[in-house]
């Protein structure tokens, strides 16, 4: 088989009774449980009444796989090739900042899940270990880097650089989180982990941040925390300023939360590689087009060579293929590899990624599918 | 920024515990708790089977925003100028009746909230509080009058021509309630708070109305508030009579209560200077057209240069967003002030103006709106 | 006004507490806390998963009153002319079976509500109280009488006669149970209120069907039971034998349980006067279409002069102008009137007519209607 | 009348009291109350996130009947002959594997409620009894046989010889489960029946099968189970292979699986005599079509004489109705007689069975149709 559906089910058969949670809905059940409400909800939340989270899950719910039997797909390729990185599965680790609030060693440990599965992470610049501390325990492993586009050139530049001399791949810049949405979970818990200085570690660890800085960060957290968010409000950005950022980089460069198409023909015009259509998992608007509505018109407007990956609301094996099959290259897996880390560390993360993986092949073998590149819009059901 | 979002949100995280509730929901089971079910029934209640409040909510739910990204807006402007009134916000507050229920000093309380956040309110000609009292606790502040037409045209001309002298900047003529609806709590608890003297304040220090009695009120509530009462049936009006009404006054006359496209031509026709489409909260008609719907058509009958307002369903910033993007200058937010004044009389109402007011800030900037009046239809994802 | 909506309101409001339920589901509620679970299930209940019932709300759901302002309708016409029979309100009492479960006198304390109302009864062929006994109580007030369409034509020619003859105005002719449909909460229940004898009393007064047994119903009631319950099933009908009935009898003659164009177009060439439009209140086939959906289509048929009624699922007034707008010349209240007679017999019926009248007539006070013949599709919202 | 419907529903309702449970949902939880969790999550979930299953009873609730009156149907005919094979009513047993796991002599249980009622079974070659274990307790009654398509294409072509030399009528090969699909309640079950010896009777008592195994099956069971499902993975398979099945039997083929138009064409042009449209009950790809949406499609491909059959979700004789009147010939009826069998053995599933057949029988009565092949989309209502 194309890689490990059928052993991973296999062994869950035979383990006698199963380790971890299977459903997504049990593993965020379980990491509730897990975690203080502060953290979880910070996590599990998003802007508003939360229609934006729902809508995307709603967007798959309403879209139908139409299977394709006998066509002798004993090997399958699942594999991806994004702008000369190989993921293993048609999903990458969609960076998330601040893990140390589900599991300690968080970005450590899905680094060291990422590069034991060959799913690329995309490490957030808001994470609480260094671009190196993670460049360390991964090795040759495919990884990339998010940049929150702070409003400190020098910054940015010095985060860009540092993630390319530690190997990362491609920069992935965030362009819908200029301020914080209204997140209503988080206001009502007045919870934010930044201000304890969680999350800051490529601020910390920065040589142009820290000569912002009159003293280094732990003789007065608060003062460097404060300092770290002073960094994020940036609504002044253009289109323009993309090609700055273009410059400051040999790497291959993704726009991440683009949902207009007209903003996706800006975005490739300005010397972006690629985009990620996203509305950050319905953290920033309430009320936002759902993201496999908005994957079917940006792909119409850009055409099928462009870069587009897509997130939100990928759960199940079924809704990886459903956005290959309207277009996307690949999809970003989120929320469920937190709850993995707040359950068990790399062995949860990595569980929640071995089942999706074996989730997304079981039910590429059942439609029929030969690869991943190959599913187009033949593979869903004409609406009825 | 343009206003405060960022700042509100700050706040509230470095509080290091929320003072009020933050979700709508949350606001309306607290004042649920707080109030008896008469009082509360009758704020939170609709006609029948309150299928208008859902409709309105669901229209709402239907839309989704398509927000730009990096489109430089630093600098935002949410103020409207509605026929020369200013609100900080693109909203007002909509005319409730008898806020004493929700508490004492209700009016004077919203008034205060009102000047001290620069969103203007609208003044319910049923308050338990005067023209000449509210318009003593405001100051220069800006506020509008609304009417209810009552069928004794000396007490309407009084009601205008008062609120014309204290400083109120547009009258509000509500047409959508001739007779009270079918109010299924409100009959369940057989609750009317007029009956007992409250929400007749203007009529009670109305020189007119006064001399219609043969004692003050205070010598039997009982007999003034069923000359209030009797004066509210009013099903003999038509448009003819919108002549008169405009005529009685300098003032800026809306016209509150439209639906169909047919009545908001009429209106025009017969002197308004706007409209406020608005089916009264799903109060009157139970199985009426979500005001959002309603919204389009109207729009696309009167023309881009219309004023026009909508209600209905306003919770959160992209319910505000979404209005302006389907053709309103402007909405009014209701029931929610009402909730905040039950929970902590004028600073409740502040904090739930507040909030909205954050939410709509942050909401316009992460979809990369400059301002309140540039939204239109190409910021609403075509539906799929 | 029109009538009392507005008194009825006043009353309730000034009673200082409701003697009565307001809500429709309320009433139903406090049905079943009265009765036992069979007799309850058997009025509440439909065939199959109910989904026909779900399906006749859902109609009116989906459509959206668009109410017009000022129209100058203080004096409102909600009465009907229905083939020569007045209702001083756009809706009959539809034929209910067995009423006697729900209330001893049943059928007597119905008749009793609907003389003492004007809104006509249309009395069972299936009932506990025979033609004559229901004619005594109700002296000149308008009712019709509705047959089912027994397998023995003297019987079924007998029992017109009588009705004719006891000064009932029209004969319903019912064309959906030729067998009783698969009920599942009465089989669950395994109760069929008729194996005792009753809602047997058409027949046991009958002289023809009496001649046909061989003791007085009284001596074997089971034996007399199982005689009528022989004569319901006759599936070998055809519309020609409509040409037959329509030959027994002067008065006019509606064919009630019409769903499809075609057999609407059939029943008026065989010589119906008047259809009602009817799935049985979902209680024969699971899944049938719901009959405002079928209403409109039917009225496109049979073009606007016919005389075409519905019912289905009718709780509120604003699902009655719906009707109105969309086709019908009138509606039937069905179990409603049931809950009101388990609650109070006569006064428990009257009242849920009088609350349905007052919502009518305020609802259609406040979308500006002026009678109920006069709404049409242009008070019902363009669907968005 | 056609069959039993109103016979079966007064014997109820005279039993004074009903022996079965009666609604489909009420078998279901009964069967959950009975059965340990993971034979019965085995029985009753699907793929993933049950979307599928979801979406297979929604295509039911979308669509709607639309009854026809007076048609003189005394006389119905429910039976189907489908390629040689008659069945007293318009569906069939669905093969479902490890019967046991419901009740201990599962397969020939069902097989002597199949027998007694007329409604062929199709048997699993996953069952817990054998091919001519089935066959002796079936003697004349009609069956078919489901064949897994094993990758060992000697056990294979076993398998159809003996179901042929056994009597069986027809071949019906599965080609949706060429792996099993993700099924979570399973894997959090950690429960997969075969790993016992359970439904692997056909494998077990067939000579090539056990020329395969050093030691007979009993003396390492686990060994045994293990070959077993060491046959099932078969994703090599492609349309040619179906042309060598067909060489191997005289009798008709079925292909079982067909969602796609285009593979339903492949199917026949392979050799297939028919075809069921199904997503097997929704035990294989989350997020695929409903099968009643798949069937309007395929029958539109296939052209009005092919023979076709539909299953997924079946539950009530409305569902059987509406998918013979949107292009079935028949339909299966799968999950609820395997409740049955848990409940009560033959007789438990001989209810169920009986169950369905009186009110499939009711219901076509009751829309006006005089046989089963007669029903076509004018019995659908025009959505609306």
């Amino acid at each position: 088989m194309g890689f490990e559906g059928g052993q991973i089910q296999t062994a869950i058969y035979v383990a006698g009774e199963s380790e971890w949670p299977i459903a997504p809905e049990a593993w965020e059940a379980r990491a509730q449980e897990v975690l203080e409400p502060g953290p979880f909800d910070y996590i599990a939340g998003g802007a508003g009444s939360e229609s934006t989270m729902r809508a995307n899950r709603d967007a798959f719910e309403r879209r139908r796989l139409l299977p394709r039997m006998l066509r002798g797909n004993r090997e399958r390729d699942l594999s991806v090739d994004l702008l000369g990185t190989s993921s293993v599965a048609p999903f990458l680790l969609a960076p998330i900042g601040v893990l140390s609030i589900a599991c300690a060693e968080g970005e450590l440990e899905i680094a060291r899940a990422s590069a034991a599965t060959g799913v690329p992470l995309i490490l957030s610049s808001a994470a609480s270990h260094s671009i190196e501390e993670v460049a360390d325990v991964m090795g040759d492993a495919a990884r990339w880097f998010q940049l929150y586009w702070v409003n400190d050139r020098e910054i940015a530049a010095s985060f860009v650089a540092r993630a390319e001399d530690a190997g990362f791949g491609a920069i992935v810049v965030t362009v819908d989180t200029p301020v914080l949405g209204w997140r209503e979970r988080d206001l009502a818990n007045a919870y934010l982990p930044f201000l304890t200085g969680e999350g800051c570690a490529q601020f910390f660890s920065d040589p142009i941040f820290r000569s912002r800085l009159e003293q280094p960060p732990h003789e007065d957290m608060l003062v460097a925390a404060a300092a770290v968010l002073a960094t994020f409000p940036n609504l002044g950005l253009t289109w323009e300023d993309l090609d700055w950022l273009r410059a400051q980089t040999e790497l291959p460069l993704l726009v991440k939360g683009v949902l207009a198409p007209d903003d996706a023909l800006l975005a490739f015009e300005h010397g972006a590689d690629g985009i990620v259509v996203s509305n950050h998992g319905g953290r920033q608007v309430d009320g936002a087009v759902a993201t496999l509505d908005a994957l079917v018109a940006v792909r119409a407007a850009v055409g099928p060579e462009a870069t587009v990956l897509v997130d939100g609301g990928i759960r199940r094996g079924s809704d990886v293929l459903k956005a290959l099959a309207l277009g996307a290259d690949a999809t970003l897996l989120g929320r469920p590899y937190a709850y993995g880390l707040a359950l068990g560390g790399r062995e949860g993360a990595e569980a929640v990624i071995r089942q999706l993986m074996a989730d997304t092949d079981l039910t590429l073998a059942l439609i029929g599918g030969r690869s991943a590149g190959e599913l187009d819009q033949s593979w869903i059901a004409a609406s009825s």
